[in-house]
């Protein structure tokens, strides 16, 4: 894994949180964007070479809403970055991992993503993410 | 903030730990560090530009050990980079954020820390962090 692409932090409010976010970081979110498909609204921000997601829940039942009721605010997920999604996901396989999408979706950010179960990583939810490149 | 220097994960044995992000991120953890003041043993796995730190109590009233009976294993915090500690933590009170260290002290992996209260941070446990250099 090349580097933590960006960690994924949870928030009810995301207008809120991107003020708050602003200024602990000294930086403006650069992107929003919504994933219809997660139920989920998110924007970006730099840290140098990595990136911190914030992801607010657009529908009661999308995974955010429920990680929200249960755990409140806070880290909801670490994304390494992958130059090979596909061969990591089969490597993984092959340690014993759980992966929660054997076939990577369409994430935000232009990214190919896949989740290992956190069971399997010590309450880690991680995702993998492979940057879509142009044909 | 220049990056994200490490995220820090709680767990309840670093041995057998070590041996799951070892498979998890393709490399061995290239330090093992006990900070008796804050009733820790700690291990650390690169990752690119990043690090990867785990944590495991050593006494069963230090932070760690409160947090994993609170919370079991998972993302404990998250440390950013700063060049100089004393002016970021200036700043960040001056934002409004609540400092939990308002004199930084000595941490893992020669380092000057100070935490965030997670109240503050939609429930993230900052870190800052300053390489300590030789003078």
């Amino acid at each position: 894994m090349d580097k933590i692409e960006h960690i994924g932090i949870a928030v009810k409010n995301l207008e809120a949180s991107n003020i708050l976010f602003e200024k602990l970081l000294g930086v403006s979110h650069y992107k929003m964007e919504e994933v219809a498909s997660e139920g989920v609204k998110t924007s970006f921000f730099k840290s140098g070479p990595n990136k911190v997601e914030l992801l607010e829940a657009t529908t009661p039942d999308s995974p955010i809403a429920k990680f929200l009721e249960k755990r409140g605010e806070g880290v909801h997920h670490i994304a390494f970055a992958v130059d090979d999604i596909v061969a990591e996901i089969e490597r993984l396989k092959g340690e014993g991992f759980v992966i929660l999408n054997e076939t990577p979706k369409k994430g935000a950010d232009n990214k190919l993503v896949a989740f290992l179960h956190p069971k399997g990583t010590n309450g880690v939810l991680v995702e993998l993410c492979q940057e879509i490149k142009e044909e």
